[in-house]
C-alpha cells in the first residue's frame, strides 16, 4: 500500500484509526476460553465489530508469544482473517524490533512473508543497517520509533545532543533519509502533543503512527491540530479502550461503540481542516 | 544464577563462550529435512557436541519467529532440552526487545515463564519503564544493549550528548542504576574494543555479553585485555563461526572442534590473569 492509497483509506472510511490488538488472554470473557482458539476468536469478534470503522490493526506480538505456539498460531489466523475478508486494512506488526542486518532480514521475512503483515515497529537504537533490511522489501513499511508516550522517554529520547536537538528529533532526521514516504513511518506519541510540531517540522510529509490516546491520556484534537499534514498524515492507535471497554460476552458490541465515538470525532477533524 | 554461580561456571569449564544459536533453516544439512522440526534436531546436535565447552547458549529469535509456530516450537523444545539435560547453562533469549511496561511485562512472562530463560537482551530507547518488568522476575537477567558490533552503532550510540560523552556511556550509566550486578548485563560489540575501556570505567563489576568476535572480525585477546574484570565479567558470543564451520552432515564434529579452540584461547587469557 503507498501513503496515497492510504490516505484514499482514510477519506473512505473518515476515520484514521488503528485498533491495537493487545489481546490478554486473561481478559477474554470466559465464553470464549473452552474454545480452541480463544484469542482469535476474541481478536475475530473484534474485527468484525469495527473493521468498517478503522483503516489499520496493530497486533502486538508479546500478547501473543507470551501463550508460545499456540500464540503464534492465533496470531497468523488473525492475519489470515483480515487478509482474505478485508482486503483493504493496513496491518501493523507492533514488534519494535532492531537488530544486526542478517538478523533484521529474518524478522523482516517473519513479518512480510511468513506472515503477511504491512508493517513493523522498529527500534532505531542499532542504526540505519538494522533497518534497511526492511526497507528492500517492497510495498512493506518500517514505522521506526521516534518519541514513545511512555515515562521512560525522557531517559534517553529526550536527552539533548550536540546541535541542541533531542536524540529524537536526529532520530527522524536521519531515519528519514533511508527510505521514502512510502515505506516508513514514525512513533511519535500523543502524550506530547507539545513535541509534535517540532516533529512535523523534520518529518512534514511522513505518516505518524500515534499511541497514547485513550487509556494513556493523550487528546485526539491536539494530535491533529499539531500533527496532521495535507493527507492526514496520521494513524492513531487505541487498543485497551476499545478491546476491553467490556469484559462481558457482549465486549464486541461495546467496542463498535467506543470505535464508533473515535470515528465520528475523526470525521468531524477530517471535514473541518476540508480533507474530505 | 547469580554473578558468582555464572564466574564458578566458568572457572569449571575454563571458558567463557556462548554459543549463538542462530539456526538458519536454509544452511541446514539436507539430511536432517526429513525429521518434523529440522532446527530442533540441529540445534541438539550442535548443544550435545558443545555443552562442555561453553557456560551460555543464545538462541536468536528472529530465526525461530521466520518459520512460525513451527519455529517457536523448535525453540521451545530447544530451550526444554537444555534445561533437562544441562542445568548449569545460562540461557538468553536474544530478543532486543523494548516496549511500554504492560507489554514489557507480557515479553517478559514469554522469555522467562513460558519458556524458562535466564536472560533477555533489551534494548534500552524507551526508557527505564520499559526495562523495569524484566528486573522484577527474580533470578533472571536483562541484557541490555549498550554499543552494538554493527556499523549502524555509529549512528546514534556513538553520537555525543551533553556533558561530553557518547549516548551509549549514558544508556550504561543510567542503566546500572536500575537492577544490580545479579540482574543486569550490557551488550558491548567486541569489535569496538577501543571503547571497552570506557565501559568499564562505568560498569567494573558487570557482566558484559560481546559479539563480534568471529564472522564479524572482533579479537578475543583485546576484548579480554581491555575487557575482563576480578571474575572475568565476559560471556563471549560466537554463532556463525562455530555452528555453520561445515555444511555437511558432519558438522557437529566439526562445531566442536572450532568451540575447543576457542575454549583452549579462553583458558590460556583465564590462566594468564590468574582466575583458574
Amino acid at each position: 500500500m503507498t501513503s496515497e492509497e492510504l490516505f484514499q483509506n482514510i477519506r473512505k472510511k473518515t476515520s484514521f484509526l488503528c485498533v491495537g490488538l493487545d489481546t490478554d488472554f486473561n481478559k477474554i470473557p470466559r465464553a470464549l476460553l473452552d474454545t480452541e482458539y480463544p484469542v482469535y476468536e476474541f481478536n475475530k469478534r473484534i474485527i468484525d465489530a469495527t473493521e468498517d470503522l478503522v483503516v489499520a490493526y496493530k497486533p502486538n506480538l508479546a500478547f501473543y508469544e507470551t501463550l508460545g505456539a499456540a500464540g503464534w498460531m492465533s496470531l497468523e489466523m488473525t492475519i489470515n482473517y483480515i487478509r482474505k475478508n478485508f482486503p483493504d486494512i493496513f496491518l501493523i506488526a507492533d514488534a519494535k524490533r532492531g537488530d544486526i542486518g542478517n538478523t533484521s532480514k529474518m524478522y523482516a521475512n517473519a513479518f512480510f512473508r511468513s506472515l503477511d503483515f504491512d508493517a513493523v515497529t522498529l527500534s532505531p537504537y542499532m542504526g540505519r543497517d538494522s533497518i534497511q533490511p526492511y526497507l528492500s522489501f517492497a510495498n512493506k513499511w518500517s514505522v521506526i520509533l521516534g518519541l514513545t508516550s511512555n515515562a521512560g522517554s525522557e531517559d534517553f529520547q529526550q536527552l539533548r545532543i550536540s546541535g541542541d536537538e533531542f536524540l529524537y528529533e536526529k532520530v527522524l532526521r536521519a531515519a528519514k533519509e533511508w527510505g521514502t514516504i512510502d515505506n516508513t513511518m514514525f512513533v511519535v506519541g500523543a502524550t506530547r502533543a507539545d513535541h509534535m510540531r517540532s516533529v512535523r517540522k523534520i518529518v512534514p510529509e511522513h505518516f505518524l503512527l500515534v499511541p497514547g490516546i485513550g487509556a494513556q491520556g493523550g487528546s485526539l484534537e491536539e494530535v491533529f491540530s499539531d500533527g496532521s499534514n495535507n493527507r492526514c498524515g496520521l494513524l492513531v492507535n487505541v487498543s485497551r479502550s476499545i478491546i476491553y471497554a467490556d469484559g462481558t460476552n457482549r465486549f464486541e458490541i461495546t467496542a463498535r461503540q467506543r470505535a464508533i465515538e473515535y470515528r465520528d470525532q475523526m470525521e468531524a477533524l477530517l471535514i473541518k481542516a476540508k480533507l474530505i
